[in-house]
This record gives structure tokens, sequence and C-alpha cells, in this order.
């Protein structure tokens, strides 16, 4: 076999006269008065081979049999293009080879789509046939951004005194959020593991343990109903510091994603990132990740409106909500139906409605214009900066509330109007977020980190006289509008964790019960320390600018959480479940009748049990 | 608090006038005439800090109340030592702190072992407490050695062209060998998926996609009864191409080994690797990982004893068997204990027993000494090289069991007889693997490797006419003895798979059947492939002069597949059971009715499902 000397795409005007011998996929053919043009594709791209009776011999019998997709061998020589055949479309266009030999490697199907960017393929096909979908430019091209971005973050880390560890991915079912994965014991009957939500225990353990700095590209796992940018495994970068500030370790991460944005997409990212509070962020923008490309700021104008005769305002106001205003410049040209449709909008945040003034011709319109008296109608145009061809739109509820509607609001005509520089990479911390949330069900304060987020140090007191009002060392870092990591320094003071105990209601036993041996291990010398962990999956979704998680993840999983590619998950054999001590409920055998175990028992003394086979 | 500005290992002579503020460890403390002597730890190494009236003032006073593994802050000056207190033990030892202020950031009960090398820990109480045993400096060389060494391969594939690719954790049970570790979906009632024993169909099907050179630092998974260099989940570097050679292929890895060990260890690896055929280091050194760092090798005898009057020697040489014999050299002097223990040595790897001959005083002497005609002793001496003192060993069986029997011997003489350098590192290739083994028991052919594993090419025609015989293009690289890898080119062409499955007895339905959606992905334009994966665990062992695998991780599980510090696996609640559509087994249920479930079910509402959370 003829095995390539150089990459397709490498080819240029300067390799003109050598002699290469390239492999790889048939792009497309066409045969032209007997002489035979292919365009030859690998990773590096694509180059034009041409067959000529002239110089190719009997190659061009062979090569005439080949199709798209067929896996070729061909020895040529590199020669300069007539001019006016330049290809400008292709970076080796100004050359192309004349083929003295070639090998047909492999044979290919007619592919079920065509291996080419921009051609619309329903998704589920797609994924099926993902070894092909992966040979597209755009496919390729994103899953090299991922491979290079994973190593800037290992660089940047490694040349920060970071130290690479691999946590367990079989470990403990923990009481700490979303649902767990388990995998059952085959030696510990009726026991199982847990695939890890996130490596937090171990990464703190190694604090305790003296490691100072780690990071571990690190897979994670939840098995959550999926949303769109959900999958139940995904990556994080996870980082974990000793004898750090928050500021010391924000300053740093700033550093990186600077260096990250940098050497992928040639950006600048200016630093320091801007930092909001998360009462300023929820008020301001309506969202704890605000899409800060635009401004459009929320502004509340409870204080001008709650003596109004709009009833509701007035009411609102009163029973200790917010009213909260928009001002969508230029949009009082809205049509009555976009105007109608505030309403479901605002619903589908939870919102009653969301009630609005059009300035057209120096008049204010809309029904709750007449309730409003002069004086409120200034204070308004002053507070909204109102001017002519404005549309305000207000929300009256509890702030949560009130400021989810606005935020959407906010962002919908942040993009019908045309304010989002999609080029512009907007990063921002997000910080001093509440450390406990009431649990209206529970009737009790729950963590909103977790339970060993560390309290800002002014707040220490608020533990005994107002816990809601206690702000954490947490942080989000925030990219257009989209969360791309978090973290919190940690609780490390025995004092300061029995009183986060006691604010959630833990008795010194039931702390002892749900988290002992950590607990344990904070008794032996616990470092301050704090941590973040990027979203990677996401992250390289912005880079790339694309708008599916799916898109970055070489064998991504579907809403269902189903590999449509190897078809998992998939029925097992009785053997298997027997040795591991489980049987399926009726449920599952109810299902399962449907369909037929798909895996045989029989081949399994294949494979020898080596740990590193290749 | 205080925050150090400097690591505690990095002070030197060249700091000396500077005020620091350094953060540790206590590792240890005395009082000497009022004066506080404490040695300071954090990971880059100690340093000892000074608490005397005369410049510590109230610094004194706290500092006295630290234990060890107390952490502190503390801010002083650096100073020279005094000449005579010099302490060469220590990397800092020519400079000490005067210490200014201090601060306890945190106490710490008395650890359960020292923290510091070479101490008698039970292994079981170092894993409990993990944590603190990360703090011994030998675990965090480890550690680091670990990180940087991964580094070091992903730099080298880097600067080769080879992109970084994840592969799923959730994935399909495969008939593939090893037992599979499984995980019960949610969505998809009595359906599993499984963690991966490799991911070795998924980096084949990314040479489908067109990737050309893939790795992965990959964690797998193998649910068997473990021995002491195994784990349940073990980390490989996993390395798959395409459109290379074999002999291009081992030739980029010889220079991979050869940077690994040059950038940790200092040493220069020779290359290119000795390379052995299977056959050869079956019959040289009886095994196909043989340790080369000594050489002793072993010597087949059958066609000289095949006629003598030893019996067993004629019977197995008649029988297809062979005679394996090993010149101890210098052993005549073993004692009749020694000898004697031959016998159950043989038994343990299945042998009937080693026939031994002593060469003293110019005399042969041994049990079978007296069956052999001068010439059969001339043409022994000559084969083995006999001369005044040497022990000769032999074992009549079939080759396998003699190879086994006598390879062991091998070790054990070269071990006893300090032969080997425990200095040296010797690299090995083992080649040409038979690709198909005989299975007695189901009286068919089965993959030595796997069923994709591609054949030579010269001996592609034995399919019809002695398969037994043909030969893989699989290898395995061996150091000191161990096998560190192991890989094979794939089969790329639809005829050659399909003589393979005839091979192994399967039917085109069956061969669908079984690896269907794999099958599928070569119809369309396969390229030429091959790759390897290299242990990382045993890689670091070997690296870091460690003799068990657990040393090198950083959280690894027991021999019975335990994580003794974070107790898993556990019981789960009936909840969780429910969720995933299972029930335990009667067995289960009975183990269970001893334990309580130690998972309460009531804090769920804690943790915002946020992906990326720190």
């Amino acid at each position: 076999m003829m095995l390539k000397n150089i990459d397709c795409g490498k080819l240029s005007k300067e390799n003109v006269g050598q002699t290469v011998v390239l492999n790889g996929w048939v792009q497309g053919w066409r045969d032209f008065g007997g002489i035979l043009f292919i365009d030859l594709r690998d990773r590096s791209g694509i180059v034009q081979v041409v067959f000529n009776p002239e110089f190719s011999g009997k190659a061009l019998e062979l090569g005439s049999r080949a199709r798209n997709e067929y896996v070729l061998a061909v020895k040529g020589k590199i020669v300069e293009r007539d001019p006016v055949t330049f290809n400008p479309n292709l970076a080796t266009g100004e050359i192309e080879v004349q083929v003295e030999e070639v090998e047909i490697i492999n044979a290919a199907k007619t592919p079920p789509f065509p291996i080419e960017d921009g051609v619309e393929v329903d998704e589920s096909l797609r994924l099926k046939y993902r070894y092909l979908d992966l040979r597209r430019p755009e496919m390729q091209k994103t899953l090299l951004l991922r491979s290079k971005a994973t190593k800037i973050f290992r660089d940047f880390l490694d040349d920060n005194g970071f130290i690479d560890v691999e946590t367990p991915i079989l470990t403990k079912s923990t009481p700490e959020g979303a649902r767990d994965y388990l995998v059952p014991s085959r030696v510990h009957p009726g026991e199982f593991f847990a695939l890890p939500q996130s490596p937090q225990l171990f990464k703190q353990l190694l604090m305790v343990g003296g490691i100072e700095r780690y990071y571990q590209v690190a897979r994670c796992f939840r098995d959550e109903d999926l949303r769109a940018d959900r999958q139940p495994e995904f990556t994080q970068i996870d980082i974990e510091t000793s004898f750090l500030s928050q500021d010391q370790l924000l300053g740093m991460m700033e550093q990186l994603m600077a260096r990250l944005f940098r050497e992928t997409v040639g950006v600048e990212i200016p630093t320091p990132f801007q930092r909001l509070t998360y009462s300023d962020a929820i008020h301001k923008y309506g969202s704890d990740k605000p899409d800060l490309r635009f401004g459009l700021e929320i502004e509340d104008v409870t204080d001008i409106v709650k003596s109004s005769e709009v009833k509701v305002f007035a009411s609102v106001a009163a029973s200790g909500g917010v009213v909260k205003a928009l001002n969508a410049k230029g949009c009082a040209s809205w049509s009555r139906k976009e105007l109608d449709d505030l309403q479901p909008f605002a619903a589908r945040y939870g919102g009653k409605g969301i009630a609005w003034i059009t300035v057209k011709d120096g008049e204010w319109k809309g029904p709750i214009v007449k309730f409003f008296s002069p004086e409120e109608k200034a204070a308004l145009t002053e507070r909204l900066n109102v001017e002519e061809g404005d549309l305000l739109t207000f929300s009256a509820d509890k702030l949560k509330t009130a400021a989810d509607v606005m935020g959407n609001l906010r962002q919908k005509v942040g993009r019908d109007l045309g304010l989002i520089d999609n080029k512009a990479y907007k990063f921002l911390w997000v910080v001093d977020f509440p450390l406990l949330g009431w649990d209206e069900e529970g009737k009790r304060f729950v963590a909103e980190h977790h339970p060993f987020t560390r309290p800002t140090d002014e707040d220490l007191p608020l533990f005994d006289t107002d816990p809601g009002a206690i702000r954490a060392q947490a942080y989000d870092i925030v990219l257009n509008g989209y969360e791309v990591g978090g973290g919190s320094m940690r609780i490390y003071r025995r004092d300061v964790q029995e009183k986060m105990f006691q604010a959630l209601g833990f008795s010194a036993e039931e702390a002892q019960e749900k988290f002992g041996f950590f607990l344990d291990a904070f008794e032996y010398g616990t470092p301050p320390h704090g941590g973040i962990a990027f979203g990677l999956d996401r992250l390289i979704m912005l880079l790339a600018g694309r708008t599916n998680l799916r898109e970055t993840i070489a064998f991504p999983k579907t809403a269902s959480a189903t590999d449509l590619l190897c078809d998992a998950p998939s029925p097992v054999t009785e053997r298997q479940l027997d040795d591991l001590h489980v049987r399926l409920s009726a449920k599952a055998i109810a299902a399962q009748t449907k369909t037929a175990p798909a895996v045989a028992d029989s081949v399994e003394s294949g494979e020898p049990a080596v740990q590193s086979q290749g």
C-alpha cells in the first residue's frame, strides 16, 4: 500500500515539481473529455488530482472506478495550474497533482447525506451515521477547536502550578442535588456506585491533602430530564486552589479566558472583567446571567407608580412586590398583534401580564396611560429616558417573576432590534450570590450553591439575625448570556460549618450522617480553599459559534439520552443482571417484552483481559 | 487572613533579607529554651520558622499553641542560619524565617499516622485517610509525576498532529471479553448503558470519520476479580491513526517513550527498541512480556534429549511437547531444600516438575544424570554452555506450560542472582502475535486480540489452510517484564473481515447481530488504521519505582473494588431503584438487611442543577 507522505491540504506552489503520495477520500469527481478530475480530501483539506492518458497510463482506468467517499492512494507530481483554472475556493487551488499511480484502498457505498457543510440533514440521521457526519469540514473544525481549547486550558493551568489529578468515576451516591447514575456492584450485593455529578468532594479532599492547586478535565454525569443545552454526560474543567483569595482566583481565571480566546479565535478579551452583584444583575437585567453585549437596562419604577391609580401596580407594591419597566427603544411601531403577544410571553415566565405604553407623535397611548398623573408621567419620562417612538413595558410582580419576565423581554427586544453584536464576546462575573434560599415547600432554608460554600466575612453575624440575607463567596462567569462556569470559596472552619448546618436545620447527627467522611477530613488541618468549574461543552459551543451542545461532542446523546449510533442504552442478558444481583421491575419487563436482547452471551473469551490493550 | 506570597520550599539564600508570607502545615515543632522552632510544610517543601521573643513579640505565644498539621500563616524575615545549624537534610536548610506575625488558620486533630515517608502504616488506614496520606512527600511526588507524564504524552501527541477527542462513558454493552459495569437507564425501562472497557469501537469509528490521528487519556472499566495490579477503573493513553504502517506507528511510539523518560526521570532510552516475535519471546524467555534487563536465555533441548533414557523427556517429545532447559549459572550451590522447592514452584505454573543437574567439582549430579549418554552430555554442555558451578534445570511439557515454568524460573534466578539492574529501563516490542487461539472447550477459534485485528499480509492465504498459524499485526510494548501497552493494526477490508468471521465460526447474520452498527460503518470508505494504548497507571508505577498500582492513583479502590475513603459502593434508597426500574435480587436483599441505607432521601433540592458548577 502506498501511504501518504504529505497531507492534501498542505500542498501549495512551494511543492511544485515534487512527487508526493497522498491518501484521502474522494470528495467529488468529473470526467472532462477523457480527463478525470478527482477532489481528494483528507483532514487537512482538499486537492485536485488529475488523471490524464498523457501521464497517468493505466492509473486512469483504475481511477475511473472511484466514486464519492472511496479511499484512494495516489502518487503524482505537483504542477502549477494554468491561471485560468485557479480555484479560489480551494486553499490548494493554484496547483494540482498529475497522477502517476493510484490504488483503491477501499470502496464506499453512497453516503446517506452529502459530506459537506451547509446541507440540511435531519439531525437524527447525522447522529446515526456520526462517523460520516464527522467527515464534514465543520465538524472536523469543531473537534479540532475543542482539542486545542482543552490543551490551552491545560497549558495555562500547568504553567500556573496546577496538578492534573484524576478522581474516581465509580464513586458514592451522595445527597447532593441532581439524580445520580448508579452502577450495581457485583462484589457487594445490593450496593451501588454512583457516577459523579462533579468531582466536588474529591477536589476539596485534594486541598485537605495538600495538593494546593488541582485541575482536571472531568467527565460529570447527571440523570436529569434533558433540555437542548444539556447532556447526560458532560465535561467540566474542574479547578480548586488553596491559599488564594477570591479576587486572586478570579483574576487568574480572567487571564485563562483571555489566553483561551486569544489562541483560539484570535480575540483580545479585555481584563479585568466587569463584575455585577447577583442583586444588581437581577434588578438591572432580570437575569443572573445577563447578556451584556447590549444595554437596555431594566428600571425599577415601584416608587413612582406605587400610588398611581393603576390598581395592579399599587397593590403589588403594597404587598412587597415590585414594578419593573423596560423602555423598548423605538418599538412604538409594534403591531397590535405584537403587543397582544406580550401577554402569553409574560405567562411563559410565570408573569400575569405586561402593561405597555407607546409613545407616538408626542403622545402616550395604551390602556393604562389614563391612570397616570402628569407628575408620574414626568417621573417615568425621566427614569426611563422616554423619547418619541419608544415602547414602555411594565411587569408588576414578586421581584423574581417581574425580573424574569422583563429579563426575557429585554433579550427579545435586544435580538429584534439587532442590538447584539454576534462577533462580540462579553464576559462578566456575577458575584455575591445569596448563600441560602427559602424553600417554601419545606419551610426551611436550603443551600443555594452547596452546604460547603463560604459566606462573606461581613455577613457572618447574620446567621443569628437574618440568614436569608447572607451573601456567599460564590461566583458565576457569564459570557454573552450563558453561564460558562461557576464556583465558590469553601468553608474551612468548623465553627462556620456548624452555623451553616444549623441554618439548614441539620442537627450535628444529621450532618454527620449525610456528610460523614467529608466532615471528618475537615478535622485534620483544612486549608482555606475555593475553586471553579468551566462547562467545556458550552464554551466550545460559543467559541465555535454554534447553538447546540451536540455539535461540540463527537458522540453525543439525544434529548432522550440515547446514543443513536451504537444504540445505547440497550437490553442486557439475564446472566449479566444475575451477576449484579438486580432484577428488572415489572414495568421494565413489560417494556422489554417488546424488544429482544441485542447482546449475545457467548463471545466472552476472545479479548485477553489486558488493561492496556490498544 | 494572610495569604502566601511564596512557597516554603522555594526559599533559599537568595531570599535573605526579604519579608515573606508563608502558608502551610506544621510538620513538627520544638521549644528550645523559650525559642520555638516550627517546620512549616507546603506542597513545595519545608522551611524552619523561628519564634523568638526578640523579634516575634506576641506571635510567640500564639505560635506555641500550634501542633502537628495545624495550618498556619506566618509573616517574617528570611535570614541566613548560623552555619553550625545548617540542616543538610532540608533544601531550605541554610536559611530560616524570623516570625513577626502568625495566624492559626486552622487546628488539626492528631493524625492517625505520621505525615512522612518511610513509615509502616497499614494500607487500609492510609486509604481511609487518603487525604492525609496524600500529604506525604512520596505521594505528592508521585501525583506530580503522573500529572507531568500525562502532560508529556499530550504534548508529544499534539506536536504530532493528534486530536484529543472525548468518547462516551455511558455506552453500549458489547460482547467483547471482560465483564461490563452496567448503568440502568431511567428513561428507557429495562435498558442499560455499559461503561467502556476501552474506547476501541469509538476510536476506530473516529478513523472512519476522517480524524486520522486521535488520542485520549481515557478512563476504562472492567468488572473483573482484581489482582494486585488491577483496578476496576484505570486510565489508558488511547491512540489511533490512519494511513500509517505498523513500523511507522511503532517508531513514533518509541520517540514518545524516549521523550517521556527523558523529561521525567532524565534517562535516555535508546531507539529503536528491540523487537521479538511472540514465538521467540516464548521460546527464549518463556513469556510474552520478558524482562530483558538480564540474559539467561532458555534453550530448547528437545532434539538432544528426545531419544535419551529419561523416560519423561522421551515421551513428552514423542507426544509433540518440548523439553526446555535453563542454565542457572552458579546455582550449583543451592541447598537441597531449594532444589526440592522446584517441584511446588513448577506446580504453581501448571508444570509437573523441574528436573535438575548440578555441576560441582567437574561432575554432573542429580537424579537424571545417569540416564544421559556421553554424547547427550556433550551436546547439552555445548547448547547450555555448561561450566563448573552451574545448575541445569529442565521442564518437559506442552510448549505453553514448559515455557511458563522456565520463564518464571528464569525470573526467579535473575532476581536471586542479582542480575537485574533496578535502575535500567529495558523496552521491547513483542510482535507477530497469533491472530487466533484454539478454544479447547468451545472447539473453535477465538480472536486472541479482538475480531478486528489485521492479519499479516503474508499469512492471509492461511485462512484457507491453517488459521491457527496466522500471525496478527498486533504488538505489545514491554518494559522490564511488564506489558505497558499494546495494540494492533485493524482490518479495514470487507473481504478480510469476512474471512476473519468465518474463521471465528460466525455466519454473516451472527456477525451482523454481534457487531452490527460497527460493520455498517466499515461500508463507507474505511481508511487503513491501527493504534495502541498505554496503561498509564502501570507506566507511572514503573517511572516512580513503586510496586503497587494504588500508589499511583489519588483515590484507588481495594482488591474488593471498595473505596475505603468514601465508603463506595453503598446501599441506595428504594426510590432511586424505582426510578431506574430495577429491584434487588433475593441475595442482595438478604445482604442488605445487615446494613441500613447510609443515604438519606430528603436533601435533593439544595444544589441547582447547573452543569458547570464549581
